[in-house]
């Protein structure tokens, strides 16, 4: 197993949600607050100018410009690709033997209620069992895996061998919440404790397995004859991210007021519910199936420097 | 008194308040259902262009745009410069004697706990009695007035003779929330109850009163040496509009936790707390006082075509 040597937390890679950008600038002037044995803590905030304008992007969504193939096109020039392209060098190069960092942790926030969520989209075993530590020291944590169109994973944090990203919502876009900036601080410092403890070879626990919402499709809104949305989330959802839904349970509501029924047959559930950012993206909702994934924690939990084939291996 | 023929509601006048523009969109598939005795209602979308990209504006905010000077310039001519002149052309214009339209309610949302609230900005008797008589129907309701900067209102709604703005709340930005459409859906209905009475002359209510939270002055955020925001609102203001503030009652937490007290001898209420779109403006809430305004409901409650001094002399 590799060194776990240098750990970066991200905020900022979506302008209008300012609540990581505003805990990497507290960071920033109180270093001592991430300061741990064993390991450097790297603050970056990766687009300065959406944040500083308080939009999503400058020109396209920053979040989805890691595929390798756009990464290497010389062509790709347009705001966030340039800053993709420079954010790689600086903590990649994405899939390279030898990396800047070793670990991204990239903070978002969601007008959904999610909680404290981490996005997995690897089978990464470092990665999973980072989101299992924080999962056990927080009861508000839950993990959600996403699963892109691509396989490949585009985010910020791919750049580096092993990450997530965080959501942590209600909050609107372009604001501050003292809740939702506390239950992310909280987060870092258990993420930032996890590699301590791995590092330092005293991480007491040892789940085998971890309750995670799998992802399994998005939903559209209605829509009418033109395209337009045409109905919205039904209140008995509207704020109950994670809720099971039930064959014949309320989805949406239309604008006139009838309601749209949940029709599928296996019972799943809602996240990312009435998410701002995806109306442009076309849907209002995942679902998502409940499992008990297994973990393979005997293999991988080591001190930095020991062997380890799990993580070597990268899909336990 | 002139007779009230035209009255027009407005949405979209802030593109990412998705609100106002879908409650238009409905009612403009189904205009039986704001149809009424006695007077036309009139539906207009201000800024398509803004709702279309889902942000504010797009070069600045069009509901600042009305100044008089500024309406007659010529060499302003932003979009939504241009645009405000336009909608004066076609609703107004501002301060004529005749105008096409008698009276003017533009629907906004606010990421504010602010329920559902009409925005005074003038003395206009005709106003006061539309707010007066939702207020009495709806006991989610209430009014406050807002005191701009140059003692002129800029707003849309200040091309009619009368009018006022509606504020509902919480909802993020760039979202559709069906609990938010349905208590904008239904201070619509009530409104234009209000108009459908008063041409009838069949107006039950007579207050001689109404509570008003009255502005007194803007608060700003605490901020850094280099004037950027350091702290965020109370947790135990957060979400509490209207809430009254005692000297001391927490008012702000900073990044590093410490609370910074409300430090006024009078007792003062929180409106407009946390809204997004103000950061930009450098305000993080409204301080009002709580007042009993006297009506001359007597003078100026009458059905179209009759005489009534108050509404002529719109400062009563």
């Amino acid at each position: 197993m590799k060194a776990v040597k240098r750990i970066a937390i991200i905020g900022g890679t979506h302008g209008n949600e300012k609540t990581g950008a505003w805990l990497l600038k507290k960071f920033m002037k109180r270093p001592e607050l991430v300061r741990r044995e064993g390991f450097e803590t790297v603050l970056r905030i990766s687009n300065e100018k959406a944040v500083e304008r308080c939009v999503r992007y400058i020109e396209e969504d920053l979040n989805r410009r890691f595929n390798p193939v756009e990464l290497a096109d010389p062509e790709k020039n347009s705001y966030e690709a340039l800053l993709a392209k420079e954010l790689n060098e600086e903590l990649g190069p994405k899939g390279a033997e030898k990396t800047a960092v070793d670990f991204i942790v990239d903070l978002h926030t969601t007008t959904s209620a999610m909680g404290v969520t981490a996005i997995l989209d690897s089978e990464n075993a470092l990665a999973w069992q980072a989101a299992t530590y924080l999962k056990a020291h927080d009861p508000d944590v839950r993990i959600f895996t996403w699963k892109g169109d691509t396989g490949e994973s585009d985010f910020v944090h791919s750049i580096a061998p092993a990450g997530f990203a965080l959501e942590v919502g209600p909050i609107p876009q372009g604001v501050l919440r003292a809740d939702i900036f506390e239950k992310t601080e909280r987060a870092v410092h258990h993420i930032l404790d996890f590699f301590e403890k791995l590092n330092a070879g005293t991480l007491e626990e040892r789940a085998a397995e971890v309750e995670v919402y799998d992802s399994v499709t998005l939903l559209d809104f209605p829509r009418d004859e033109e395209g337009e949305i045409a109905g919205m989330v039904h209140p008995e959802l509207q704020d109950h991210d994670y809720k099971e839904l039930k064959k014949g349970d309320p989805l949406f509501m239309t604008l006139e007021g009838a309601v749209i029924p949940y029709e599928g047959e296996e019972p799943l559930h809602a996240v990312f519910v009435n998410e701002a950012a995806y109306y442009e993206k076309g849907f209002a909702m995942a679902l998502s199936r409940k499992i008990l994934k297994r973990l393979s924690w005997s293999d991988s939990v080591a001190p930095a420097g020991e062997a380890s084939t799990a993580l070597d291996e990268g899909n336990p």
